[in-house]
């Protein structure tokens, strides 16, 4: 199939078939990686910037990783140090990478929408790394796709995902992705982080830890960013872990072959206990290697749109 | 034409004939940066370090890119957390690259003189991406390119340069680069920024915006460095925008293809107003465009001169 | 000969035969640096990532660029802002990194062992660029490369080192380095910083200067961290230079082809006199260029391990 979009913003504007293409051309990248020489000469000459406004050093080395792979030059902008932070705007930040011929722009940043400003005053291909509490729309991928791997299918799948669901842009790009492919998405976590607005976007909302993984062919749990939790809404890490933490006695009552899946950086003894997260049901680091998989298929299939003018603005 | 010089230190020690050899293959380089292939293996194997004692997000990325389109390594060295913190000399840091086979070290320094001392005590080639308020030979250069692109000339053009002159390394740079090639150079900002020393240099100096940008071809707008700009030297933000900074208004006793340039980034409301620097005289863009061709013009011209053993040290 | 290690850890398990393999392969890589072109194809479509969780921008530096020149990919990974700053584990951080196809992991840590924890517990090639007190392998195997290549030999040759033995990993990688090759080591400083205890190892132990350094073939000074010295260990810097610190008169007594080596970065005038420092007798810039080679004979040798089943677990 041929793909259309300048940018990889969302994966709530994405049809099931565009997911689907992005998951079919990632496969086929999986298969570099296992190869004796990983690279693939797809975008020699092409010139990828991570533009981390804010830092995330796991994300911007997989876009790294992602891009050299397909013989891409990277630049890597953090926003320290940088002209943002002598007052420049966002816009003339990416317009002057733009005028420097950067082919892609990879961003991730603080205010939910950035990454769709830019696609839209920019020329050049954009990548959302993850805005604000919007989306993350390459975890959401690269989630799905491991799933689809290890299951065979994602319709018809039964996906809990646990945590902070309100500030989630991880969660807010499994549930679109999710649907739009035909699973059925239950979303557990405390009342305050898990409110029931939720249902209006098809999802099942449930308080209890045990009703919501009992069925549930893959549980998804989100990491717990204790180091910015808002204090009020937060019931404190030890109440989290006494209600939501994963451990293996928790995992009895559920389904023998459910998987369990994290975006990472673990929390171990918090979320998940360690046990878990190491134990065979753990697909926590193959959702690493499948990362750099979408991405590289999400910068490819995104450069192969050049020349389709009406896509390109 | 040959080019003899090891290094690219500075536009006042050019000739007229060298400045336009730069400028001639820097032309040639612009035309790369829009092929669907945007690298030429120029200098494959060689190692380009950045060594940016003083940070510039922008001008790093500039010179980096350039490095990776012509197909050269590049190893980024910032200040932070390196040797030079614990008490190396800079010469020593230097040598040390020079050990490790650097081809080329592209310096930013807050000492005007450093990129000159390197060059003498170093067989490296060494470019010069900015020293205190000495230089910026390769801004000065863009800043030239883009103006004779536009204007089709450069020998008598009507160039103001206005802000904080005095400080400048861009104003100085372009002050010599202008005048070898038979441009007048205007300057205008506060008394104190603009002190009439230098008429010494061969320029007009007028401290009323109107009078100085009257017959202009060209407005070459310098940032004000409110971060760091001298307290009593500096009539404050306000008041500066007040009477020197440029509006559409302010445009209209102007001619009417005059070229708005300035070397970013921008602080929009301050020294240029947003729909002036948005409008079509600007070439602010162009600049950045036009920056990436000159250095990969600099670093392919200095290192034809390899072998050159007379210029070599 | 063949190579059969997956990693490089230390000089104590190395054989004579073995840090034999790595000078011989390192002196034709060093050669490679000497070409118009410095770059062979050895490790294409590889991945290295620097994972420094102690920073050292020159050991950074001198790994990837031995990492390009062998045509590998690079990734610079430091803890600043990382995840290991968010509390997770440095072995999941690096499980990461092998999820992500890393082959190579160089990592530099201020705990002793980090690095032989990884090499368990990853299938990816480990490198050590430092750990704590323990060791720096790839700087004693420069060393003592650049002694080899100086006095054409090893064996018999007196080396005595100088400075603080009790804190430094790179006098320990020396001592076992040069011993296996059959040197003879002199340890001399401070007796708090110079035990007794170090003759169990096999060295001379002196606690004066002129005695130790008499008949010296190589004399090598370690740096005086005065950023981190443990204040109740160390008699004072000027004490320290007064006491052991190198001049040219204090060379006067020793034999005439003695040679000064330096792992950098020096304190002119602390532990060794500019001029001594630039003088003839000094290799400390050869040992620089020396170190890109031992690095680039590293990664070859232990990538050349591949396929070895039996090493590589």
């Amino acid at each position: 199939m041929t793909w259309h979009r300048k940018d990889l913003l969302d994966l709530q504007s994405l049809s099931a078939e565009e997911i689907v293409t992005v998951l079919d051309t990632a496969r086929e990248f999986k298969a570099v990686g296992e190869r004796h020489i990983k690279k693939v000469p797809a975008l020699r000459g092409k010139t990828v910037v991570n533009l981390f406004v804010e830092p995330s050093t796991r994300t911007r080395i997989s876009f790294e990783l992602a891009a050299q792979r397909l013989s891409a030059d990277v630049i890597n902008f953090s926003a320290e140090a940088s002209s943002l932070r002598k007052g420049e705007t966002l816009k003339d930040t990416a317009k002057n990478l733009e005028a420097l011929n950067a082919d892609f722009i990879v961003i991730r940043h603080s205010a939910a929408g950035a990454p769709h400003f830019l696609a839209r005053v920019l020329g050049s291909h954009v990548v959302n790394a993850g805005d604000g509490a919007h989306e993350h729309p390459t975890q959401g991928l690269l989630d799905i796709f491991t799933m689809r791997e290890k299951k065979g299918r994602v319709e018809g799948l039964r996906v809990t995902i646990l945590g902070d669901i309100l500030y989630s842009r991880v969660a807010r790009s499994n549930i679109w992705g999710l649907q739009k492919l035909g699973a059925q998405v239950t979303l557990c976590g405390p009342p305050t982080l898990v409110p029931r607005t939720f249902e209006a976007m098809g999802c099942r909302v449930v308080h209890d830890l045990k009703q919501a993984i009992r069925d549930a062919d893959v549980i998804n749990l989100l990491r717990i960013q204790h180091e910015r939790q808002r204090k009020s809404m937060f019931p404190g890490l030890g109440e989290y872990t006494n209600l939501f933490g994963i451990t293996q006695s928790r995992l009895a009552d559920t389904k023998p072959d459910a998987l369990i899946m994290h975006p990472g950086p673990i929390n171990r003894g918090v979320e998940v206990d360690g046990d878990v997260a190491d134990g065979e049901r753990s697909v926590i680091l193959e959702q690493v290697t499948n990362g750099l998989a979408i991405r590289m298929a999400a910068l490819y299939l995104i450069n192969s749109s050049r020349g389709d003018s009406a896509a390109h603005n």
